[in-house]
C-alpha cells in the first residue's frame, strides 16, 4: 500500500483549512469534480503527486469549534454545497479529532521555545500515529500585524514554522505573515534539506493584476493609476479590520504591480471588514491608463469570489506538489511554485503567464523522476 | 540615404488612418512619447524595422473629407490632442494628397478586374514616385458584411487585397473583412512570395480575454456564461450597425474563447451604435463561472477605451513589422504577428501570453539577420 | 371568523407563484421577517388590508409539477432558503390542491368561448369551496409576444383575464401581456364595476431607472445615451429568450425613460437568455450625460437580484391592496397603484418618488374608509 | 436698469470658482445652453431671480494664479471646453480684478478680528464700487478638518462667514468647513436678519445616494451593507487627503444614510486622492441588500463626473436664489435649498424627491411675491 501524506493545517478550524479537509473528502468520494484543482489537471498527471485519497489532514488550532460544525456554518454561508457536511461527516470528524491546541492562549506563559517544541511533538506524533511518509505543513491561519523589528519574541507563525522545520515537515506560508521569513529562522531553514514555499496565497485581485499588468505592458500602454477597494465578512474581513494585519496583506499585493510595471503607479488599495458580507469578497479595480498621444483611458474589473473556495483548491495543490518536491529531494524555497503567491519566493517572475510556464516546468521535472 | 518605406492605408481618411498618420508624424518629430507603440519598446530596437520618420503615407479612400479636416474633427471628439492637428499639418497634408479614391462609387460600371487594375496602378505609381524601397497595404476600411458563397463579385476588401498582390506589396488586413481570406485569391496570394497577416486588430474587449481566459483555464475555474456588451458611436458604431458587418465582428471575439477554453460558454455578444457615444468605446463582460465545489463566481469588466487610439500605433507596428519581414524574405502568413489579431492566421495561439513570446521570437529571428 | 381572500395565479407553478405562496406561509407562521413586502410596513397598518394568514392560494398552470417539488429545486438554486420548503409544505400543498389545469394545451380544441368558461368555473368553484369573500385574479405567467392585429383569437392572458371579468374577480396584470388590454375586453372592462391593475412588475432595472431618470432631469442634466443589458437564465430567461416576449418587455422598460425624460435617448436595451445564471439576473445600464458646458459624465449601474423574490412580495402587496380596493368599491384602473408597474395604468406618473405618494394617498383613502 | 447682484466667492481662484465664472459667461452670452443650470428650467421662471448677464463676480482667494490663465488649465484638463477661455477672456480678467487677498498668508501676524475687518471692508468695497444691489457670499474653498473644540481661533471659513455677517451679505457654504456653524457665530446669524444655506453641494455619490435609498425603504428592501470609493486628484484631491478634510467631508455623506435608512449600515467611505485623475472622480459604491425571505441582492453603481463641472452651476443657482430670498426678506437658514446639499439645514428632508418638492415649493413662494 502507498504511504499516506500528512497535510497539518496551522488555523485547522478556520474556514479555508474546513474547506480544503471537505472538498477533499468530496472529490476522493467522486461526489464532486475537481474544478479549482490545479493538480487535476492533464499537465500534473503521472508527476507522482500523492492521490487526494491518500492525504491525512490535522493541524493546530486555538479554536475549539469541531470541523463537522464549522463545515455546517460554512454550508449555511453558501461557502459549502449544503449537504456536503452530512456527506463527509467522518472526513470532518477524523480531521478534528487530529487537531491539537495552538498557542498561547491568553494566560499561557510558556516561552516561545517550549511552544515550538510543543509544536513538534505534535507534528512527530500525527506522522508516527497515522504511520506517514511525510507530513507537510500550512499556515492558513489569520494574517498577523508584521513583527516589530525589536521584538525578542517570534511572531506566532514563525514560531509553527520553527516547529516544522524541527520535525522534518517541508512548510507552506499562505498568508502574507511572517513564518520562516524571520531572519532568527533562516539558517536553519538553510540547512534543513527542506523544501519551502510561500508566501500569501493568490485568490482573486491579486491573481487579475498578474495578468493584466503583464497586458499593458506588452501593449506598451502606459498605467498612471491603479486603485482598489476589497470588501469582506468573515473572520478574514474581521482579522484585516487590524491595521497591521491589513498593511502586511497589502504589502504583497502591490508587489505585482511594482515588479510588472517597473514603478508603482498612483492609487491606494483598502480593505474593509464588512461583516454582512460574510465569506463573500468584491474587490474593485480602478485602473487609469493613456494610450496613443496620451488619450486617457480606463478598465475597471469587479471581482466577486469566495476568498474559501478559491483557496482550499490550491492549499491541496501546494501539499501534492510540495510533498512530490521532498520526495523527489529538493530542498530550499520553490519559485517555481510561484502562480500561488502573491510574493513569491526570490526568482520567481510576478507574471502569471510566466509563473505558468515555470509550474509546468516544475512538473516535467517531477514526472522525469517519477 | 536609407529607403522609404510606404504604408498604403485602405480606408485612408477614416479615423485610424487620420489617427495613425498624424500619431507618426507626431512622434517622428519627438513632440510625444511613443505611448501604445509595441515597436517603439526595447525587444524591438535593433530588429530593422523602418524608423517612423522613413515611413510615407497614401492610400485609398470614397470619401473626400481632407486629411487636416478630419484631424480637427479627432481633436474636437477628444481622440486627437486639441493642438496636434495644427502640429502636423504638413504631414497631414502630404498624405493627404497621396490618396487615391476607391470605388466603386455609385453608378461606378467598373468590373472587378478593372478596379483591381486600378488600384494596381495607384500602388505602382505610389511606390514610383516616392522612390519606396516597398509599400506595405493596410486595409483599416470600415468591417462588411461576410459575402455570400454565390456571390460572382468580389467583396471589395478583396479587391484591395488583389490588387496590393498584383502590385508586389505585402498586406495586412486589419478588420475582419474577407480581404485575402477569398477562396478565389488563395492561388495568387500562395505563388505571390508575398507576406502577410491578419485578421481584425485586437485592442480592447477581445484583448482582455485573451488574458482572461488562459487565467481561468490555467486556475481549473469552470467557465458557465461569458456575456458581452459594447457600446461605441463614431463611423465604427453606424458601420457595425449593420448586422451582417457585427456578425462578422462578432465571429472573431468568439474565437478566444472558444480556442482557450475548448467549448464555447454560454451566452451572448451585442454591439450597439450609440451615436452619442462618438468614437469612445464602453465594453462591459461578466464572466459567471463555477469554482471549488461548484461555487459560483462572477468577474465583471469594463473597459473604457478609443477605439481610433488603440488601434493606429498597432498600425504602424504591423506595416513596420510586415516591412521587416519583406526585406527578410518572409512569405506567406504571419503567425507570429497573431498579438496584434482577434482572428489569427493558422498556427498561432489565441493567448496573449503565448502570442507575446511568439513576437519576441520573431523579433529575435529579424535582430539576427539585421 | 374575518373572511378570507383568495389570490388566483396565473401560471401558479412559476417561481413566482411559487415563492409567493412559500413565504407568505413563512411570514404567516413568523418564521420570517416581512422583507421587502410594501404593504407590511407603518403606512399600510389600519387600511383594511387581508392578513396574510387570511389568504388563499390557487390558480392556473399548464404545467404539472407540483408546488413543494418546485419549492425544493427553487431552494437548490438559492432562491428559497433551504429549509423553508419543508416548513411550509402543507400550505404548499395545499395551493397545489387548488390549481386547475390552464391551456389550451397542444391537440386541445377547444374555442375561446369554452376556454373562458372553463376558467371561470374554476374561479367560482375555488370561491364557493373556500366560501371566499373575494378572489383576486393575478397574472405571472410567462410573457407572451404582443398580439398580432389581425388574430381572431384571444391572446392566452386575455383569456383569463375575461374569465376573471365574468366571476366579478378584480384583476392585476404582473406581467407585460395583453391581459385586460385588449380592444376586445375594452367594453367589459369598463362595465364590470371591477378594479384592475397593470402592468409587468418593476422589480430591477426599470426599478432604478424610476429613480434615476428624475434626478437627472431636476439637475437640469441632458440624458444622452442610456443603454442596458439583462443576464438571466430560468424560466424567465427561456421564454424572454422569444423575440416576440423581449420586444414586449422592452416596451414597457422604454417607457419610464420616454416619459420622464420628455424623448428617448440613444441606447438599445438587450434581454439574454444565460441559462448558467439560473434564477438570478444581472443589469447593466449605462448612461452617459452632458453637464455644464457640454462636459461628458457617465453613470453605470449593475443591480444582481432574484427576479423572483423580488416580484413575490409585490404580488402579494397587489393583492391584498386590490382586494382592498375591492371591498371599498373602487372600480376600474387603479393609476395609483403605478409603484408597482413599469407600464402603469394611464394617470400614473412614471417618477417612484411620485408614484411613492399617490401610493400613500391611497392608503390614505382607504384608511379613512376602513 | 435692473441693479446688479454681486456673487463673492471665498476659493475665488479654485476650480469650481473658476468654471462659475466663465460659464456664466458664456451662459449669458448665448455661447453655451444652460446644462446643469437648475435655475434655468421652467419652474423657476418669473421668480424674480437676477438674470446671469446681471451677475458679478469677485472674491478672496490666497493664491495668486490669475482666473485666465486657470481657466486654460482647466480647459487643457477637459474641464471646461478647449476654446472657451478665449471666448470669454473679458469676464474673467473683470472677475480677476475683483479677487482681493485671503489669509492668513504664512508669516501673517493679524489677528481673527483683524482678519475680519479686512475682509468685510472688502466686500462692501466691492458693493460700493460696483454699485450692487447685494452681494452673496460663496464659500467654495478647500474643505478644512473640523476645528478643535478648544481652539481659540476661528477657523478660517468661519472667518469669511463673519465678515460677510458684518457686511450684510447672505452667505453660502459650499463646502464641508465650518462657516456660519460656528458655535460663536450663532447669536451673530440669528440677529443678522439675513438669510443663509449649507452644507457641503451634493454632486454626486451623494446625489445618488439620496435618490437610492429611499428606493430602498420604500420597497421595504434591507439594506445590510453600503460601501464607497472616491477617486479624484485636482486640487480636491489634494486637499481630501488630509485625514481631517477627508473626516469632515465623509460626516455629511454619511447623513443621507443615516436620515433615512434610519441606521447607518456596515461598511466605509474611502476618498483617495488620485493625482492623476485630475480634476476628474469615479465613485463607486457597493449596496448589499436582503429582499424576500432574506435573499441578498447587490446594487453597484460607478459614476465618472467631472465635480467642478457638477458644482459650478449650482453654486450659480444658489446665489441666484438666496439673492431672492434677501430680496424678498427671508432671514435665517434656508432648509428648502437641501436639495442642494449633502448636509442641509434643520428642516430638511435628506430625500432627493422630498427636497425637489421643496424647493418647487420656494419657487412658487417667491414667484407670488415677485
Amino acid at each position: 500500500m502507498r504511504p499516506r501524506t500528512g497535510v497539518w493545517l496551522v488555523g485547522a478550524r478556520g474556514s479555508v483549512a474546513t474547506t480544503a479537509v471537505a472538498g477533499c473528502a468530496a472529490l476522493a468520494a467522486g461526489l464532486r469534480a475537481p474544478t479549482g484543482m490545479v493538480t487535476e489537471m492533464p499537465p500534473f498527471a503521472d508527476c507522482g503527486l500523492p492521490p487526494l485519497a491518500s492525504l491525512v489532514f490535522g493541524g493546530h488550532d486555538t479554536a475549539s469549534c469541531p470541523l463537522p460544525k464549522r463545515a455546517e456554518a460554512l454550508a449555511a454561508g453558501g461557502v459549502l454545497p449544503p449537504r456536503l457536511p452530512g456527506a463527509v461527516h467522518a472526513e470532518l470528524a477524523a480531521a478534528d479529532a487530529a487537531i491539537r491546541p495552538g498557542g498561547p492562549l491568553p494566560g499561557d506563559g510558556r516561552s516561545d521555545e517550549e511552544l515550538i517544541a510543543a509544536y513538534t511533538a505534535d507534528l512527530t506524533d500525527f506522522v508516527r500515529e497515522h504511520g506517514l511518509a511525510r507530513a507537510i505543513v500550512v499556515n492558513v491561519a489569520s494574517t498577523e500585524a508584521a513583527p516589530e523589528p525589536d521584538d525578542d519574541r517570534l511572531p506566532p507563525s514563525s514560531r509553527y514554522a520553527a516547529a516544522a522545520l524541527r520535525a522534518g515537515c517541508p512548510y507552506i506560508n499562505f498568508t502574507p505573515s511572517t513564518g520562516l521569513h524571520h531572519p532568527r529562522l533562516r539558517e536553519a531553514a538553510s540547512v534543513s534539506g527542506l523544501p519551502y514555499a510561500g508566501r500569501d496565497g493568490k485568490t482573486g485581485q491579486t491573481l487579475l493584476r498578474s495578468v493584466l499588468a503583464p497586458m499593458f505592458l506588452q501593449r506598451a500602454l502606459d498605467v498612471r493609476a491603479w486603485s482598489g477597494t476589497n470588501l469582506l465578512g468573515g473572520g478574514d474581513g474581521a482579522s484585516l479590520a487590524d491595521p497591521g494585519a491589513a498593511a502586511a496583506k497589502n504589502e504583497g499585493k502591490a508587489r505585482v504591480l511594482a515588479d510588472t510595471l517597473g514603478e508603482v503607479p498612483d492609487g491606494g488599495l483598502h480593505i474593509d471588514n464588512v461583516p454582512a458580507l460574510g465569506d463573500w469578497k468584491t474587490a474593485w479595480d480602478h485602473v487609469a491608463f493613456d494610450g496613443f498621444l496620451g488619450s486617457r483611458m480606463v478598465l475597471q474589473t469587479i471581482w466577486q469570489g469566495c476568498d474559501s473556495a478559491l483557496a482550499a483548491p490550491l492549499v491541496l495543490d501546494l501539499a501534492r506538489l510540495t510533498a512530490a518536491a521532498h520526495t523527489a529531494g529538493r530542498a530550499g524555497p520553490l519559485p517555481d511554485l510561484g502562480f500561488f503567491f502573491k510574493d513569491p519566493d526570490p526568482g520567481s517572475s510576478s507574471s502569471l503567464p510566466d509563473q505558468w510556464r515555470a509550474l509546468l516546468g516544475f512538473a516535467d521535472a517531477l514526472r522525469e523522476r517519477a
